[in-house]
């Protein structure tokens, strides 16, 4: 980030007629915003909400309380406008960019096809993903960020949408924060005690089973992980290598920007918190990234949605620096204690 | 609230394409807007930020980091759109109305006029205000909210203006929450730690030469709260009275909200909670109202900010509950586990 951005920054902030460093993460986030832009004067151009969808081959051991066909029918929705994304998107007069990294039954329409596979291969009896198509997913979700970079979006959320896809994503919290299973594993979608109890084990399995390097986040993400958190994970690269900033959304979004982290750590200066999750294991994904939730709504939705309606409080932070009257110009006296 | 419109929302939220409950406080906010404008189609039509401005006699202890001349300094830079109440405001599309309860030296210009004092009385010294003072601030508060719903406005976020008003506010949750003085006294606008010993031995030396009865929220209000605390009390009782909902900002409006449940508990159902302040009596508060914060951004201003961002949380809850999809509509399947 360009220090000398975020200290003229800095001092704008502290001469606008409000106690110095009162408004806590608006003032962060604007000179966050514009250590990424380079410029003491950050704006915000297009929005989009980039929703990476893909399938899973864990679904066969029930960790699930929706069926698999649940991913191609929301695709639909969200193409279609109906989705919880698109609500808060269009609030948000923001775009919804919805890609395919590998839904399990193709679906044609308005969305970006980058297929990989027809969804991953159940982890429980061998890798989700060869490390090549890791790769590839990973790349697919740089290309649709690029893409949108040379349209002109200067701000992205990070989406998602994949039946089942807490399971792989609790599985990368697991090995990359160190925690037990049981701290990151919670209900998804509202599965009940016996299936919480079932996602425990494939996870368990899972890992015995692949043995991933911890210290390989592509071995992590191939073994355990899914199609679109690899997308996600890519998007979040290739938004921090273009100098663009991106809003995390919850739980399977911070798995990818986890994933994103351990591979080029300096990512994690163009993260943006959104939303703290109801899902258990958030949290501590949330704290291996350093990031605070800027709201507390007990959402347990995915598609982008928390990071949708954070892209508010991200220009609330940039009006902010640009509109305020200072001391001098409203006559206001400064601190004298 | 009209449960009858609730159990309808509740109905309809559960219809939507996205695993019940998903969307958390959103779909808590949809409900308790049905049930307080008793329709499962609540709408919103105006907004408006009720900035309730006064000064305090207990300035004389030096318990604030800024000279009292900063209240009408800042009435002049509200009502010329440069503070940022305006900023947050201007971007949520909703008006401040700016009202002097008693602001120590008079202002002109674009206020509302509803001075009941030239400030209050050092409390340290005496009571605050008359009993009678109290009550027409209270009173000032109501006919400010009861003009603006007759304008049309159904949706308020408190807010305030005071040099020295954490003090009072400390003193009012100290008494009405049961906790020690020294838990709910922070730095307010960033007084340095003698300052937070003064602000402690003046609430303590207010409480003491007073005696207020803890069971009398109008005692406690007289005799160690404040002008502009009481029109906060009034707006909210009033806003309550003709079912409307009001979005509670930091720690002296969350003051206010406190006396205003204390005269009526059922005001409470009325009020929508916003961020969780800096200020460290301001968690204490909100429990004391059964109120989560639904903002982290470490806040410290007041004058209605943090609730002002929350005003595009609530129209994100009714954005939801009018234009998403049903599971009927898209052709999605239900949740089969």
């Amino acid at each position: 980030l360009d220090g000398e951005a975020m200290a003229q920054i800095q001092v704008r902030l502290d001469s606008l007629t409000k106690p110095q460093g009162s408004l806590g993460q608006l003032e962060q986030l604007a000179k966050q915003l514009g250590g990424i832009q380079r410029t003491s004067g950050p704006k915000i151009l297009k929005k989009a909400v980039l929703t990476m969808a893909g399938d899973h081959g864990v679904v066969e051991e029930g960790i699930s309380a929706f069926p698999q066909e649940v991913t191609p029918q929301m695709a639909y929705n969200i193409m279609n406008g109906g989705a919880a994304i698109n609500v808060l998107a269009r609030q948000a007069n923001a775009e919804v960019i919805l890609t395919d990294v590998g839904i399990a039954f193709p679906v044609e329409g308005s969305l970006i096809n980058k297929r990989v596979a027809n969804g991953t291969q159940n982890m429980t009896k061998g890798p989700a993903m060869t490390r090549r198509q890791a790769l590839q997913a990973l790349l697919a979700g740089a290309e649709v960020a690029e893409e949108k970079i040379r349209e002109g979006y200067n701000l992205f959320a990070t989406g998602e949408l994949g039946i089942g896809n807490t399971t792989p994503s609790s599985a990368i919290v697991s090995i990359l924060t160190n925690s037990a299973v049981e701290d990151v594993v919670g209900r998804g979608t509202g599965i009940d005690d016996a299936g919480v109890i079932r996602k425990r084990r494939a996870i368990e399995k899972a890992i015995e089973v692949n043995q991933p390097d911890k210290t390989d986040a592509l071995d992590v993400l191939s073994k355990v992980g899914g199609l679109e958190i690899a997308a996600i994970a890519g998007s979040i690269l290739q938004a921090a290598a273009s100098h663009v900033p991106i809003i995390i959304d919850g739980f399977i979004s911070t798995a990818g920007a986890l994933i994103a982290a351990k591979l080029a750590p300096k990512s994690m200066a163009y993260m943006i918190p959104s939303h703290g999750s109801v899902e258990i294991g958030h949290r501590k994904a949330l704290a291996g990234l350093g990031l605070d939730p800027i709201l507390n709504l007990d959402m347990r939705l995915g598609e982008g949605t928390g990071a949708a309606i954070t892209f508010y409080i991200v220009e609330s932070a940039l009006h902010i620096l640009e509109e305020m009257a200072t001391f001098a110009d409203a006559g206001v006296t400064e601190k004298t204690v």
